[in-house]
């Protein structure tokens, strides 16, 4: 089964060859320079430099801007309500005549989520691989801007012109297909960005990452590398993908009498149809369960990029018509996702699947850091089930280790290296490889969001700063949440919200009705009757105090109530609500 | 420096067989058990079982309750507010007369910080070993309970009457000193409950786990093992104490020009007592920073359960006085929380220390699942300031692998086999080392909390359920929040929340003031004034539509602003924040 998208793949890139991609994009540059430029080329990351996630590059030269990616981050826990995270684009803004096109890695999350969200900021053509276009368009109807944006499939080994700037596109290996390295060609010199990768010499579908044009670029003089850095603590080689293929065909091997569930990463596209095939190898028929697993099978399937036999897939009514053995469910889920289909399995809130004694349950993957708690909640609930699940050998990362890193940076030699994507920890334990490699310390860069790193062949410099934060969507609202709101959400959260309304009387300030106390998340009412009598007394006392000092500003009469209150919870409870004050006038 | 407690360890023991303890307790009661006794003992955990913490198990016979330990949790992210939780232990109180003792195996909070919560409800007597019960006694005295509880330290190797049972405590390996396994005579037979142990062959402090006491109670007959199930998902043996010794020096004798930050837990009492004999054996000073670290060094070094020299501790205002390379910190924080020491010196909050390039920081622990994110936030400070952090090989865990678990239960040779203190897969997996040994399954039983499981030599059966749940302590309030408040609480936090207030006439209904519209946690107002000026319109026109409907009744009134504000927001912005609606009357 392996390599069965190959005779495409090599037919795709012939055409190519027959086009120009073997004209040697950048040759007329590169006789210039031969010896030093002093031609400038800017480098200026607007996201994912502190944590994985919202990367997003810009490569300047001159009047051209080339945008590398336009992804999107997931919030903290600290982050109550927030959906999404995008970058601030203000930069892309400010200089919107200078950007000619957003040239996109590949199809994760983080690398295309902000799309919908920056586009209509700025109105730029979109630059991908099919796959990684396939799903971009999925995302930009659903916004509405499929016809607002002008989009082009690049082919790997192909070239698109940008203004100043000429990118090419790499094939790469990751854990999706038709991710991609990038060549940006600029008049200062070749900046390669490495994309996510890592080095799979046996990938079970497609070719292996393209050493042999990275060795020619390297040969040729790169200026500098951008590199993925999540592995770089990781000693070694990430393994092949062909390492789950075998545990997967054990595992279908072995329980020829279990139903078997596979959870894994919707957009690991090349998992799921390996799963697809292992079925298909052991007469099982496959339900496709979760809402994003169905979307992007469709997609893939749609464009070609994926390969599914006809009458594999069966609707999820029509199971009981087959025997345990002849099942295989595909499913989200496997991040312990509270919402999704494994999730629902695993607290008896599945519509349609019951998990049973003997359901064979495999989680493909590994928990993201800070999901490990939920992961564990599902495989609590599966085995109390009676079901077994399967989490050894079931998974390999998608992206470089160490070893990885130091063959890259050996055939690309380029004068300065910039590891990205990853916290700084990652990113300076990239630096360390760079360094053992020969590169000196002072051509490494380890920069931030916002910098502008400004290189030539004869120097390098941090030349500025630009703007670049996150901005929180919460629900359809873009950027109208920010750290104070979200420091009120985390201390109602804490202790919740205590309301006293009053109503005084126009020109005296009497009272005429209240105070009235209500809560929100505080306590039970009905466990804590005294209590909310003490309050109401204490807002009382609080009213009188202010008329006996005749206090009239509402602001400080709401102070005064609010002040009473606080300490007085503080001392019986040690809590410290939201004590919000309301006065009405009539 | 190994074993420089041992001749007094080996001393106490000594005295102790002067005394009574080899006696062979229970002597008396093992002739009648060589034929089957129908005599039946009831094990009824009331917590401990579904996550790692709040360990609790009754052990009762006829007329007789004894308490295994009195832990509590900590709350997961889904708790907002809780600080601790606690145990219903309103089984103990129904039967309050027949409760003769807590009986606690070792002093981590999972296991006694729950203490002074119960011992108000249920004053027994508490029997420990004398770290143990140093750390008990500065809980009660925090929390004014130290006069009114009965305590007896007990000497490993001795026996303590509890009305129709006795406890025999065991020496046992942890992550701190003086943890005990326990041997429970009760005349239906000797239930074995292992606390937390591992075994280390090779510990640096005191003695190794008293294999042979278990191998002599295995070949008289034990009726049933409660066994430490934490690791039991690993294969082979967990790592000795001395393995994390060596780190150590290798450590300290690389980095002679650095300051040394170790951050462990404060209460592995082995582990800091370690560090300060490297500290000495290389001649630098130690400081010890954060509250709960300077606490557990305090209480056992006063009651001779850590040995520090003279003149090693210095204040961290002396600090100035010394060079970098005769420094070492002991610290709090290695689980990055966020109030703890190390993570202020992360931050640049730490009064006193500042982080420095050549710093060299070793994290001692392991994150616990869910503290990932903390921890690598921490780590992610601390090298951006150019400190170097090292975390491999500086921790071994202090739970038991499977070949350790193997080993105590073919010393012990239980009829039952009750896998505790671990989630249930963990527990599963104990199920499983168990069915390989022989035990037949069974006669292995994965109970829940509040289950009543009756054990005889010749019958095992959950024979009922009692009351058991979590109770959550936030603040000084114990009980009084609970799943509503909690969801409330939720509510808060992922969306904020809106009020809106008004006064109406009495009698007539006519609107007087408002409809005021407060936010709290919601969006920034300064820029969503055209949002707040719409929901005031929605707000007026409910209330318009319930006057032209002639709606008088206050809570339809209410209904109907919160059911058209909702709708609107979630049309406008798909947010649903708690809207409250607040009428008054004059």
């Amino acid at each position: 089964m392996r390599r069965n998208q190959n005779q495409k793949d090599q037919k795709d890139s012939k055409d190519l060859n027959d086009q120009k991609s073997l004209k040697e994009p950048g040759d007329r540059k590169e006789k210039k320079e031969k010896q030093p430029s002093a031609e400038k080329v800017r480098i200026i990351p607007l996201g994912g430099l502190d944590k994985i996630g919202m990367n997003i590059t810009a490569i300047e030269y001159n009047n051209t801007i080339v945008v590398v990616d336009c992804g999107m981050s997931f919030p903290d826990d600290d982050m109550p309500g927030i959906d999404k995270i995008i970058p601030d684009v203000s930069y892309l803004v400010e200089n919107k005549e200078k950007v000619k096109g957003f040239v996109i890695t590949h199809g994760h999350e983080d690398h295309i989520g902000a799309l919908p969200y920056i586009l209509p900021q700025v109105n730029v053509p979109v630059y991908a691989t099919k796959l990684t276009m396939g799903l971009i368009e999925h995302k930009l109807k659903e916004a509405g801007l499929l016809k607002k944006t002008k989009r082009k499939i690049v082919k790997q080994g192909s070239t698109v012109n940008l203004g100043e700037i000429r990118v090419e596109f790499i094939k790469t290996n990751h854990s999706i297909a038709g991710a991609s390295s990038l060549a940006i060609y600029t008049p200062a010199g070749i900046v390669f960005h490495t994309g996510d990768f890592k080095v799979d010499y046996t990938p079970l579908f497609g070719d292996s990452i393209d050493l042999q044009r990275m060795a020619i670029l390297g040969k040729k003089g790169v200026l500098a590398v951008l590199s993925d850095s999540t592995n770089a603590l990781r000693p070694g080689f990430t393994p092949s993908e062909t390492k789950v293929a075998k545990t997967f065909d054990t595992l279908f091997a072995e329980h020829t009498k279990s139903r078997i569930i596979v959870a894994t990463f919707a957009s690991n596209v090349d998992r799921v149809q390996q799963i697809i095939n292992t079925a298909q190898k052991y007469g099982r028929k496959v339900i496709v369960q979760g809402r994003s697993m169905v979307n992007i099978i469709d997609i893939a399937t749609k464009i070609g990029c994926m390969k599914i036999p006809d009458g594999t897939l069966i609707n999820v009514d029509e199971m009981k018509r087959y025997p345990d053995e002849q099942l295989v469910f595909i499913t989200t889920g496997s991040q312990g996702e509270a919402m999704a289909a494994l999730s629902r399995m695993a607290d008896s809130t599945h519509k349609k699947v019951i998990i049973k004694p003997g359901d064979a349950i495999i989680l493909s993957s590994t928990p993201i850091p800070g999901n490990e708690k939920a992961v564990s909640h599902v495989i609590n609930e599966l085995v109390k089930k009676g079901a077994k699940v399967i989490y050894q050998d079931t998974h390999v990362s998608g992206h470089a280790c160490q070893q990885e890193l130091q063959l890259i940076y050996t055939l690309l030699k380029p004068k300065y290296a910039i590891p990205v994507h990853g916290e700084y920890r990652h990113r300076l334990a990239a630096a360390g490889v760079v360094t053992d490699l020969g590169i000196p310390k002072e051509n490494t860069f380890l920069i931030q969001a916002g910098d502008v790193l400004e290189l030539s062949e004869s120097s390098a410099r941090i030349a500025g700063k630009v703007t670049a934060r996150e901005v929180f969507v919460d629900g359809l609202g873009v950027g109208d949440v920010g750290n104070i709101v979200l420091r009120d959400r985390q201390n109602l959260a804490e202790n919740g919200i205590i309301l006293v309304t009053l109503t005084l009387e126009k020109g005296t300030g009497h009272l005429l009705a209240g105070p009235e106390i209500i809560t929100r998340g505080f306590v039970y009412i009905r466990e804590s009757a005294d209590l909310m009598e003490e309050l109401h007394q204490v807002a009382l006392k609080a009213l009188e105090n202010c008329e006996k000092r005749r206090i009239r500003e509402w602001s400080r009469i709401k102070s005064e109530i609010k002040d009473s209150m606080d300490s007085y919870l503080w001392k019986k409870i040690q809590r410290s609500p939201v004590i919000l004050p309301v006065i009405m006038e009539v």
